[in-house]
């Protein structure tokens, strides 16, 4: 953080008309009135050489902590810049608590499922290794960087955890056990997820899982029924890759018990 | 279509144990007991230099009209092939009756949509241009081939249309009255996606609009709220790319109004 602004000229920027921001970004630092936050290399070249910016221009700031602040950019070099907070537009509010338990997937289909699991509203991003699952490495960075993004884009005040990979069994003995987990099941005679979800509580915790393009295991599927967290759930008669199968699961349960009965932003209804 | 199989030899190959079939096909040929069914060369250099095939191992074929049969290769060289239907395995039944509009997005993204409304369901894939849709040409043949693609993996009888893109406002123009239009909106006062859809009939003829990453201009928003047949719906408070959009849409629809509440065929039960 950079320091030595006077109250004075954070209130008359504070009042300026016309400061309409130009981009969303996500910061780590701490936003209050007048805080003035550094922003990396990335985000200083996005300001800069994407969308043309300079400073004196207004932009929305948030860290999944403190709400959505307007912000000035006050510097803009190549190697980064700073952004001084000046309102706050939005507090933080609650959100809702859903974890999403993924084999990793290969390629850019990985990257999709950070995207749009991040617009669908994970909490937490949870790779598992599974007995099938055959893509061995994950690049956190990238998945976090594509989770950042699509948190700035889709109007989240808050970015997924995206945590470390870890056995598909290590997840389960370590289970907090008052949240449901949703197995997402392709064999088997299981209830539609729909069914399953009508009629439940809004916003309790709750974690989806997909399986790799190989499937569970027998054992797997065994320890899933034995699991008394778990539901297995169908998703309709066609077998849906494991991405499409996060897409579909992640939107119902919002739509069931989650947020889906909100609205985005006031700013976008006029 | 190659003829000339005598009909004791057919019936032979059909009682003959062990033929798991080791791939699934898309053809546009009839399918009936002991039809010879050409196989183009892309499909026979899947077979062939993909997943090593030769002539005698079963494959299933579907071809949207006649159910999924039990083939037996009989042919694969580089240039084309040839299978024998043997037996019906699937016969043909209704599918969901939904239509996607969507305005053209860029690049891999619209792969990704044909791939997952073909998953998800979709029955008709109709891009539309919009005021504010920046992608002009789109490649249908592509699309085509990754709607089939889907098709086969995820055990469709049949594959998605994929339309000419027409105007959003010709396609609107002619629409067939008794065919609720779900157009999702993230801006306005409009109803949850599942609170319209909870209640409503299932199987009946629908489709799912959702626009342009920019949005509808004002102009198309107007038309939208006049026309009866356009219930507008919302997805959330997130805003949603138009690809994340038309998943969650599709899946709402299907868990709702459509086939969410079937499991996939027998033999991913065992």
């Amino acid at each position: 953080m950079i320091c030595g602004i006077a109250a004075a000229s954070i209130r008359q920027r504070n009042f300026r008309p016309g400061m309409k921001p130009a981009a969303r970004l996500y910061v780590s630092e701490p936003l209050a009135s007048g805080s003035e936050i550094a922003l990396n290399e990335g985000q200083a070249h996005y300001l800069r050489s994407v969308l043309r910016l300079k400073p004196g221009r207004g932009v929305l700031l948030f860290n999944g902590r403190d709400g959505e602040w307007l912000a000035e950019l006050t510097e803009l070099r190549k190697s980064g810049g700073a952004a001084q907070a000046l309102s706050l537009r939005r507090p933080q509010a609650p959100e809702p608590d859903l974890w999403l338990l993924f084999a990793p997937i290969k390629g850019d289909r990985i990257d999709a499922v950070a995207e749009k699991a991040t617009e669908l509203g994970a909490s937490r991003l949870q790779p598992v290794m599974t007995r099938h699952t055959v893509v061995g490495r994950v690049n956190l960075d990238r998945l976090r960087a594509r989770a950042v993004e699509a948190a700035e884009q889709c109007e989240r005040l808050t970015v997924p955890e995206v945590m470390e990979p870890r056995p598909l069994r290590e997840s389960l003995e370590n289970w907090p056990g008052e949240r449901r987990l949703f197995a997402c099941a392709e064999a088997g005679p299981v209830r539609p997820m729909a069914d399953v979800l009508a009629g439940g509580a809004r916003n309790a915790a709750a974690a989806v899982l997909v399986g790799p393009e190989g499937g569970f295991s027998p054992g797997e599927l065994d320890l899933l029924k034995e699991l008394p967290f778990v539901t297995a759930v169908g998703l309709g008669p066609r077998l849906l890759r494991a991405d499409t199968a996060a897409f579909a699961a992640l939107a119902l349960w919002q739509a069931f018990g989650g947020d889906g009965d909100r609205r985005p932003p006031r700013r976008f209804e006029d």
